[in-house]
């Protein structure tokens, strides 16, 4: 039996998948995603908390190849937007991802090039098909992490640029403890929010 | 919120994913494929129960999409085997897998084309990547239905024949009680075995 290093025991914890590269996102890295700049600097200057960290098993980045790891995506806010994914399109925009849940309450906002938006809950037992050219951002709106593993053809590539630029158009946002989805647009044009632009 | 019909929850239950097409492989589809080819045709003509079915959303069959779905194999044996399924390499031999274990207890034999082997537990928790050129075959070595998600790369294909033919070379059979591999060939060379060839 020839020894092959190709299984990881989740158990619900990431931890226990060998062989992984971890990828940790901080405060810091994701300056200018949430609306609340001055909260999100808040938050950097007191610990500058983990955001999220991805799992991931080296697998060659070629055709044919499937991409796949775990995403644990703490809870917390920034403002009135809960911890998010930096969220990204698939640099070959035709390709597609699944993701499957595995613990804690979540949303997965997906939203195409042509301006379409979808909100889907992100829950364990719930599997999502991300169509391809659809950028995908995974949001916690629960008090345990997010965990969620997702498969990819290895090719996609991410690109990151124009989530950075434009932002997604739908916020998830806390309204007196219930997780909503409301426009980007509308919610930046109500000077009563509790963010302050800058 | 444009609908998009991407997502399914599971709960365990496959019976819940929706839009998903249902394939299902009686005994009578599995001839020759267990080494006991009597005790499959008594099984036939019991009531020829399903082995397994796959559920499986409709996705194009286009590079950059990712087929998706869950396979449930029922528990029991063909002789000493125990029920498992056709196993195949992929048509597009450079596309590899990834699966995850929802439920039940079971094994993933792996073989190469160049006459590696290895054997995997496939169990809730467990995620398994399956390196592109490998046949692949699950195996219930429990009591209850082995239940686990599938992606792969959606034009990757199914190339059934080299298995039907040749088999694997290592088989899971029930030896008092517990779950061994043995070489196929071996198994076959032992006329003291409860199987009869025909």
């Amino acid at each position: 039996m020839e020894p092959l290093k190709n299984q990881v025991r989740l158990d619900g914890m990431p931890a226990l998948l060998p062989h992984a590269r971890r990828v940790a996102r901080r405060a810091s890295d994701l300056r200018g995603y949430f609306v609340d700049d001055a909260a999100l600097e808040a938050l950097i200057r007191r610990d500058n908390p983990v955001i999220y960290e991805v799992f991931e098993p080296s697998v060659p980045e070629a055709p044919g190849q499937i991409m796949y790891g775990i995403t644990v995506l703490y809870p917390g806010r920034v403002g009135r937007e809960y911890f998010m994914t930096k969220g990204h399109y698939h640099a070959r925009r035709k390709t597609a991802e699944v993701y499957y849940g595995l613990d804690g309450q979540g949303r997965l906002v997906l939203q195409s090039e042509d301006g379409r938006s979808h909100v889907d809950d992100l829950e364990p037992g719930t599997v999502i098909y991300v169509p391809p050219g659809w950028a995908h951002r995974s949001v916690n709106v629960g008090v345990r992490p997010l965990v969620f593993l997702y498969a990819f053809p290895a090719e996609a590539g991410h690109d990151y640029a124009a989530i950075a630029q434009h932002g997604f158009a739908k916020l998830v946002v806390d309204q007196g403890g219930t997780a909503a989805v409301v426009d980007r647009s509308s919610w930046l044009a109500v000077p009563s929010r509790d963010h302050r632009m800058r």
